[in-house]
């Protein structure tokens, strides 16, 4: 099958077995080297990325949906997963413009809705446990640095900013480290972490004083080997305080 | 034009005129005698009740459709009004009993979706600002306290239970307060709201202590007369402060 033959079958697939006029698009966050990563996808032989994303089955619900999408992209199965904005507006972006630089060697079909509404969903993820997979529409599908983003395709670039702001909202309130941090880490690192989602920088000791304080992490009996002076210990979350913490709303930091 | 003709009419308009398969449901909250209240339609010749709710007309954004929505209940034009959840469960309600409940007259038409996707969106008004007006399917427009609501359709009991947990959760940093509140109010009166939205009591001298604290309420010259044997002060928000507060989490109730 050529992949004009392919997208084809894939959009007349979608026509009659999906929901109309409703996709998702997914926001994977990871953390790796002090930054706060994201997912895309390189649309097939151009220089244009966008957001993993589908369709809904008939008879799917739409939180199924969005976990299978993660899924496949990612390989993981037990995922952070939040629904946080529906993306609805009569025009999202220029379809001209967007259609030029998918480069679509087809049009779709007679059936295809004139105006798609986006669900958008964050997926908090441990980077080290993630084996990122292309679809067949994708050349590569890896991380990008949320500093330092490409040109993305469609309003992506809207729904990651949305998503980026959905987090600092939510950090007080949502498991936001436990989910990005990988098991261990240094309390400099996870201070990487909320200066990455909140962006800007944090006073290092203030930080330690805060963050040690309440209570949510446990020391381990290893230190961080191999930089080039310090080797600070290593530390992990303490899942039900942490959880605690969360519900008082006293992982705050101002 | 008979009942049953205005309702194919309406059905008619929709499936020309709206996006497919996508509805909104409104969660309009307003604060008053003490307790939280819902703004609910009773269904036409029924004892069932529904939250307000609408289509998206294929030319609108669907936040433009929930401030319509709002706007023809409440005859408010400003209002807080938030999304909180897709409510996307492939079967969302039991379609028999809810058809033998509305007592419905009539069937949809064949271009009617199998299935209807809705958004959830909360609002927060003033009470004391709001004319509740019915649409032609209802009989009547009006308050019900949250903690006594009567025999809800489709699954609009799941999807009040679900703003109510994003209230609870949001208390801390969207202005609850400032929305719900008549523009002068006690002390005691703010206890009250924020006792409803937590579902929980409060002490009344740790509340006062922590509420004042904040510096985010400005004491008027008036007190609240008319009562049993105290007079208290009025407060007003200091929208200012308010939004501070809530920016750094410090309005936290624990």
């Amino acid at each position: 099958m050529t992949y004009i033959d392919q997208l084809k079958a894939y959009y007349e697939r979608v026509t009659e077995e999906c929901v109309s006029g409703l996709s998702l698009d997914c926001v994977i966050f990871g953390f790796h080297d002090t930054r706060l990563k994201v997912l895309l996808l390189k649309w097939k032989d151009t220089n244009e990325w966008s957001l993993p994303g589908g369709f809904i089955y008939k008879t799917e619900s739409v939180d199924t949906a969005a976990g299978r999408v993660l899924r496949e992209r990612t390989g993981l199965d037990q995922l952070f997963l939040q629904q946080f904005h529906l993306f609805g507006d009569a025009v999202r972006y220029d379809t001209d413009d967007t259609w030029q630089r998918l480069k679509m060697p087809m049009k779709y079909g007679v059936n295809w809705p004139d105006r798609t509404i986006s669900m958008g969903y964050y997926a908090l993820v441990d980077y080290t446990k993630v084996t990122p997979a292309v679809d067949f529409m994708s050349d590569e599908c890896c991380w990008w640095d949320v500093a330092d983003l490409p040109s993305l395709l469609y309003d992506h670039r809207h729904i990651i900013d949305v998503a980026l702001k959905t987090l600092r909202l939510q950090l007080n309130w949502q498991p936001i480290g436990l989910n990005l941090m990988p098991e261990k880490f240094t309390i400099p690192e996870l201070q990487r972490l909320y200066e990455a989602v909140l962006d800007r920088s944090l006073d290092a000791r203030n930080f330690h004083k805060k963050i040690t304080g309440l209570n949510i992490l446990t020391r381990l009996d290893e230190r961080r080997t191999g930089g080039a002076h310090k080797s600070p210990y290593l530390y992990q979350f303490d899942e039900v305080n942490y959880q605690k913490a969360l519900i008082n709303g006293s992982l705050n930091f101002v």
